[in-house]
Formats: structure tokens, sequence, C-alpha cells
């Protein structure tokens, strides 16, 4: 088995917007920098990890334990999120593919370290973990052959993409790895299944379960 | 091992009602039935299958295929859920637990027959099944001493009621068993990963993918 080099893209100009009903602009980049460092503890027994940042780490306290990670590569990458993956992978093809590449969105809070030795375990020449609304939550990358589109539907796109390509197309299927957190009814899902930053994060800007299911999924108040 | 019964508790009156801004009455009711049957074809192969009706089955045509079923038995209960189904438990219980109760909600059509045997193939006195929002999607009960409380954060309170009682409680994460559809920006799951009758009728009714994921996930359009 080839090693796994784990690419996380991220971004920080105005990160999850979607909760800003919700949140302050400040306490998004909080959110989403603490899911990041979840991610990251995920993901960090898989092998080599690097951050593709789309924007430069502003200075200031809150990016310090970013700024100073051990364990993974932060590499600033101005391009759109496509254009941006395909050419670490075509990277990759010029080093002669010597590791698989594992592609993980920096928004799913709930992956813990079991889910990813199921998904590394799972066969196919690309294995894809569908997120909720139709998205591509991870992506494991096993041949040289293969590009991402992560615009739209992607998890159907990757799908027939792999099959236009005569690969073989796994799909590893998880509500922890599946639940992407982008909107307001996502959080109570950070504080239910959430076990790293995010949930505490979470908890000291206030947010509490509810108890309540109903109205639209909300379930959690501060 | 002992054998399984699988009890589904169902309800037509209301049913599906945060659908209403997307489908008429009638529509909801045929999408609830649609559900009920993708579910006790995935459920089908664990072994004797109950539902659990809250309201008696009217007559026409849209519920000849479920009055007619075969492979299942249709129990009226005007009970509400938590005591119907603890009624079914407590009669399990006086017959001696010859069977292990496995409750599947009845709108979980993508639900497959493999995700059903990694669920009972899954440890524990219980076996809970989390649903978005902090419910329980499933649960498979495979003591005498457990009792269910489906009311608000369903998903917590199973757990620590099994902790109270002593018992062990597996969790059995998937996306498609933890993908219940209650609202709008659900019906995409059912279109990109149902395999059943529910996409088939949604399709139907005019419903299609959008290709687009923007917009609080709907993806869908008719």
């Amino acid at each position: 088995m080839r090693p796994i080099k784990v690419v996380v893209p991220f971004k920080l100009d105005c990160a999850k917007s979607r909760l800003s009903s919700v949140l302050s602009s400040k306490e998004r980049r909080d959110l989403a920098l603490a899911m990041l460092e979840d991610v990251i503890d995920s993901v960090s027994g898989l092998g080599e990890v690097v951050i593709l940042m789309k924007d430069p780490i502003p200075e200031g306290k809150t990016f310090d334990r970013l700024r100073s990670g051990q364990g993974f590569e932060i590499l600033e990458c101005p391009q759109e999120l496509d254009p941006a993956l395909n050419a670490m992978i075509e990277a990759e093809v010029r080093e002669g593919w010597t590791s698989d590449i594992l592609i993980a969105m920096a928004d799913l809070p709930l992956m813990r370290s079991c889910d990813l030795e199921d998904l590394v375990s799972t066969p196919g020449d690309v294995v894809i973990v569908p997120g909720r609304g139709g998205g591509t939550n991870l992506i494991l990358i096993r041949t040289p052959k293969f590009r991402v589109d992560y615009y739209g539907l992607s998890f159907l796109k990757h799908l027939r993409k792999a099959e236009e390509l005569g690969l073989s197309a796994g799909v590893f299927e998880s509500f922890r790895c599946g639940s992407d957190i982008d909107e307001p009814s996502d959080l109570v899902e950070v504080l239910i299944h959430g076990m790293g930053r995010a949930p505490e994060l979470l908890r000291n800007m206030g947010f509490e379960l509810s108890g309540r299911r109903e109205k639209a999924r909300a379930g959690c108040l501060r």
C-alpha cells in the first residue's frame, strides 16, 4: 500500500458565510479554524498533511496555533478549489505517484480517526464520501488518472467521472464524515457528536443543546 | 443469535407536515407510503416485520399495496410513539424475549439491506443509529431491560439511559441510515442516494436534480 498524502483546502476569507445569522464574522473564523484543527487531528495518523490555504494566514493571536502547527505543512495557493487541487494531483503525477491523495474538507469536525481507517480500507481506484446535499466531503484518489470537479453536485460528478475513465469507484458512507458544517441547523451536530475543539468553542460561545428537535432541527440555543 | 423482530412505526395523518411548502397533502401521504415501502424492502431480510400504524389504513387505491402487503404484519395502535413501542417491547418481555427488537423509522428511504447487515453485526446491548438533529433513526434492542424515549434529543437520551441501566451501547453511524426525510432540503438526498419507490415517486412528481448545491442545499427543483 502506498502512503497517503492528505490535502485539506481551507479559506478564512468569508469563511462559513451561511452561519452569519447566528455567528459574527470573528466567530465564524474562529469556528472555521477550530474545525480545521479537529480535521487535522483526525487525519494526522494517515500520513503527511498539507493545508491548502486560499489566503495568507493573517497576523493575530487566533492564528498562532495554526501558524506554529506541527505535523502539517501549509501551502498558500490563491487559485480556486478545483485548479488548486488538480495542480496538487498533477504535481504528484510528475513525482511518479508515490503517494495516494486524500482530499478532506476542513468543515468536518465530527470525523474521527476510526472513521478514516474504515475509509482508507474501502476498495476502489477512487473512494468518495458523500456529504449532505450532493457534495463530496472526502475523496481518496489511488490513481494518477483522476481529477476533481467540486462545483455543483460533486458526488454524482465524481462517480460519473470515474465511470468515464474506466476506474472503480468506492462509496464510503458515514454519518460523521457526511456532516459538513455550513448552516445554523448543523451546529447541533457539533454539540452532539463532536469531540474536539469545535464543540468546546461553541460551548464557550454560549451554545447549548436545547433538548428539542423541532423547528427546522435547530436543537441548540444561546 | 436470537432472531430479530423489526418494528416500523408509521402514521399517515398529517404525515410529513414539514414538507408542506413543496408537496400537497396527498403528495406527502404518497411519499410517506413510498418511503415506508422502501424501508420494508430494506429490512425484510432481517426477520419478521411489524408496521405499527397510528391511524387505520384508509380506503383508496394508494393504500392497496400496503393493505395487501406480504411478509409483514400491520398492527393498529392509536397510542403515542413511546407508549406504543414500549408496549411492544413489554409484550416481547412477557414472551420470554425470544426475539431482539429493531425499531426503524419509516422515513429512511436511503437505507439499504447492506447497511442493516452492518448494523446488526455491531455489538452492544442496544445499538443506536443517530439521525440528523439528535434523533434516533434506528435502535436495536438486545435486552429486556431497555425502554425507548423518542421525544427531544433521543440519541443522547438513549445513550444515557443505557448507561444508567449498566448496558453496553453501540453506535452505528451511517450516512444513509442517518438521513431521515423531513424537510424540503432532504428531498435531494432521496434523488441522489435513493434506489426504490421514493425517488421514483419524486421524479414522477416532476422533481429533478438542479445541478446546484447552493441556497440552503435545495439542490432539486420542479
